[in-house]
């Protein structure tokens, strides 16, 4: 079975590892607080582009938006998001968890735009029962989204203008960043992503490491105390060090940018293929998540030999489907699947 | 001005005032281990024919909620209702603070039914990532709808063979019961809601008295405790009497439902008013609440006069609002909003 | 059985029921915005000494401690508060339930002082892993306390000073605070305590009112918003006006303090009693609450003909219990309490 | 510097690394689904002697606290636990944030007793008042203790039965277990610990893995959807594998008993040398943490050359403090120190 249904199929790239090993021995203090990490702050910082962030890592996705989310909402505010954003739909209920209601909106490609933030906010403020209703109390977006799709420059520009005017925190959840800074319409740095958010992470468990989420603060409000909140909330690793040894690891020579440009790559081919044979796209993704349509009866014999994630029933006989790419995908298994998609 | 904007306008019937002034001096044990509700109790048992159920007194509709929901629910697990379900829209997000989504079902006019139920379900289930997914843990409906409407004999039975058959515990929030009941078009007697139910309750707050909820638990697995959990959330009342005065002098000589009668009648008055007007509905209610569909500029003849609240924009040039009648509805008043809008 | 166990066995001074009669007909806006809580909060206003307080109308004790407290604290923050404080025994857990934990100080007779909120605070920022230990956020204290004892207009002034020093809001439960004010000891006013602490409130179900506490805001801070906080959390009652009236009532002609004073004058005159036939005190209460302690054999006999509350056992033949005057309290009652004390 | 502060100072046990990179390229399937994590999981049931538990993974021990503890909890229940447990005094609350209040009994050593729970529980039931009182819903023991000192068979079959009689669960927090079962008192086995405790875990963060806690589930009452717990709690690893590879390295050749055996005999090693300068014991600890006592002027001395943790002023001139030896201490620097503590 050749695997291509997520991007944590494996253990992390071979130099993290290697890192480990070199430095398993040495003593450091835990829970963040060693040179390891404080080596990997100061590289994240500078692609940032600025000192003044700060730089927590936490170990998973899910806690790291739990944990950022409580952070910054007020009780009885809730968090804006996508219908289809990972806090609505695949974290049990997380954000709930900590006493938080997730506010959908509609969208068809995991974006949202700020006229819907705009308009969420205006409906809110203009009920005469406002607070009898959740307030709007912060954005949170991902990039790439669950989908695959990005926000280009001006449409991250706009919901930073918007969400600044509204007095709204905008929370990025990167848990792929790396794909989708390195995808060939990405228009978006780190630094601008540090200008233009409040919090923002760039995810290491989906990019290379075993994993670890490397949190960027920067609005000054959201930097009080949150170390308390990472231990509450259980996302303070004993031996931190592993986390600072990863993301230090990543950030030395580029090796982030590699390995997503590399899965990236393998993506692109994969979508041709798909695009060559005449199969439609449930959406147009430039990053290392590929969701083709196809008959249920092609999907069956592709099964017999490759794993990949059932997404949605489109019609009585066709399915959308996801195929991952990631850092440790072989090009020789790529090349394989392409050559069977051609036999279809 | 005249006002029809809520049920909620004034104080209480006045043969509660009288019983709470007659009772005043009596020394009394708090927290509803008095007279005074174990007699309210033995009334309501009475009239869902089974001396088995726990009956309880809270003080409002959103602290029942949540009470109710967070008893039954595993911290995991969401509360499936309308989307237009009061918990969904009108709590300021009560039950998320207790750690639970609401799942919210598309719903036209305020009802769910067995098929969204199972639906839900089955979606949940059969999701090869449900344990990423909050679980469904009870439905949640209201008895009439936000929208005045009513669940038959017929759909609530379908709703309780599905919920029994999904092990879904099924809870009635019947903030505004009595105008239910109490409808032409009621098929369903509080035993039946009883039966049909494993936890509901009858409103008092909208239906004569001050203040006060009586929730019913047909479920044993539901009352181990209760107490503890209106404790915790603020409902258990001091002075626990005032409740069990209150709805003991509901439940003496059928006031209760000679209240919703009444209110009902006259609501029945304005909606024949309205579409004898050859205005449209936007819900048909045969509930207290009417919900008509008015040219804005007619609206704007009657704020001068009267109060009432607005629903929602139905095109450019028209919207549907609410009139509420009540035990205080003074026939008077009913009148001469009819005799006006003849005029409109 | 003549009650004395405690100060909510009777419903409401008679001008209250008088005054929900007379008005029981008017029409008023829900949810606290109506003339009568606007009348209501002028008054409190006027007697806080400032405009600029918010004052909210919230339906029982339990309620207003975690809803105040939760509105205080961040996540990660804890309330200081006595061992003996309501919200450390006596409300099922409800401050944990919104996700904070109660710091409790051991205290004999139900106060702490300044010095031990310092040393709390002290002891947390020097402990290296501080951030491991939940953060003191606040510091509750009771008014009169739990035990009947008062804070001095020193004491109160040293933990204003302290606390604001050491950035802790204050926050002062005054659930019997009538019977404090009034107490002959008492050197406390209204605008002290509004000048002295960030939040307070003036209980009403214990002094006079058939429900309700009036929740006083000095601190600019903590304003913001706290309507949506009342609702989320199940204390904005629907007929908010019976909130305003109750307090209106009890703040004109200043029956507040006309009912508090003769509670604490017949408490006084049972102290007395105690004490003249040798009975030791629990705590010197100059308050509605006595506790005296008296040979078990002496209560059996009491308890015959009264009613009171077992506070706890001193020694293997005697235990403290307590007995609680009221508004409704007859001086007959009393002085039958009294003769039959010194018939023991 | 040679470090002494803590057992998690350095990576993991060399021969983890060694296994973790043979299989970084195999592809699993992610969240703990993958034949790693199987296998582990059948040898940890072969060591607690029954196929019938169950067993999870998850990353840190504050967070199998709270997701075990809120896993068991009813809302309105407490955790019973000694004063110095972690739950109660270096998790931040995280008990509390998920909404119950940690139930604190007074502890000399860090245990506590079967006597104890009994009292606890007899004095919540037999308070008239125990509505308003958290209820104790579970019990909860470290083994070894956070002051390194252990339970007996003896002890353990006491709180077992106890807790049975009185149907309180019984948890216990094993994150430093291993060294607790290699302690030369030690009495007990892990099938031992499987048959006395509804739930316990076998701390990996702290006894030679990198992170990781191996939850054992005994009663059935506690199985169901605990996965869902998990997940929402951020405990759910994408790559679970790693838990998986990491255990089962542990139990593969009774590698982690080894582990334990050398690090307690070191800290053995490290005990005599204190007691034969003299110095007192705060606790009389037969694992890997050392508590002694010395006088300030010698701990500045050796604080030039060694780490290790403050735990508590003593007296005037003497402070507690605490020396862990772990999986990684080396030979040569117990030898070091103790040579240095001879000289002192």
């Amino acid at each position: 079975m050749i695997r291509f249904e997520s991007d944590y199929l494996e253990g992390a790239h071979p130099l993290i590892l290697k890192r480990m090993e070199e430095t398993n021995f040495e003593q450091t203090a835990g829970y963040g607080n060693d040179p390891f990490c404080d080596s990997a702050r100061q590289k994240i910082k500078k692609l940032c582009g600025s000192a003044d962030v700060d730089v927590h890592f936490l170990v998973g996705g899910t806690q790291t938006n739990f944990t950022v989310i409580s952070a910054i909402l007020r009780p009885y505010q809730g968090a804006v998001a996508a219908s289809t954003g990972h806090i609505n739909v695949h974290e049990t209920g997380a954000v709930e968890a900590t006493g938080h209601k997730v506010l959908a909106l509609p969208s068809e490609d995991g974006k949202i735009t700020a006229a819907q933030v705009r308009q969420a906010y205006e409906i809110h403020w203009n009920d005469a029962d406002h607070e009898h209703i959740v307030q709007p109390g912060l954005v949170y977006i991902s990039q790439p989204t669950e989908n695959g799709t990005l926000y280009s420059r001006e449409e991250l520009q706009a919901l930073h203008d918007t969400c600044t005017e509204l007095n709204l925190p905008l929370f990025m959840d990167g848990a792929r960043l790396g794909y989708g800074l390195a995808a060939q319409t990405n228009t978006l740095t780190l630094e601008d992503i540090a200008n233009l958010t409040d919090v923002f992470y760039i995810g290491g468990t989906k990019v290379g490491a075993l994993f670890g989420e490397a949190v960027v603060i920067s609005n000054p409000a959201f930097k009080k105390d949150f170390r308390y909140l990472i231990k509450q909330h259980g996302g303070m690793l004993a031996k931190g060090r592993l986390l600072g040894i990863q993301f230090d690891t990543l950030f030395t020579d580029g090796l982030y940018f590699d390995i997503a440009r590399q899965a990236d790559g393998l993506a692109m081919r994969l979508k041709k293929a798909f695009l060559d044979k005449g199969y439609g796209l449930r959406f147009d993704s430039y990053t290392n998540q590929q969701f083709p349509i196809l008959p249920n009866d092609h999907l069956e014999r592709l099964k017999e030999k490759y794993s990949f994630a059932f997404w949605e029933a489109v019609d009585a006989s066709h399915s959308a489907v996801r195929f991952c790419t990631s850092w440790a995908t072989k090009e020789a298994a790529v090349e394989e699947l392409i050559r069977d998609i051609e036999k279809l």
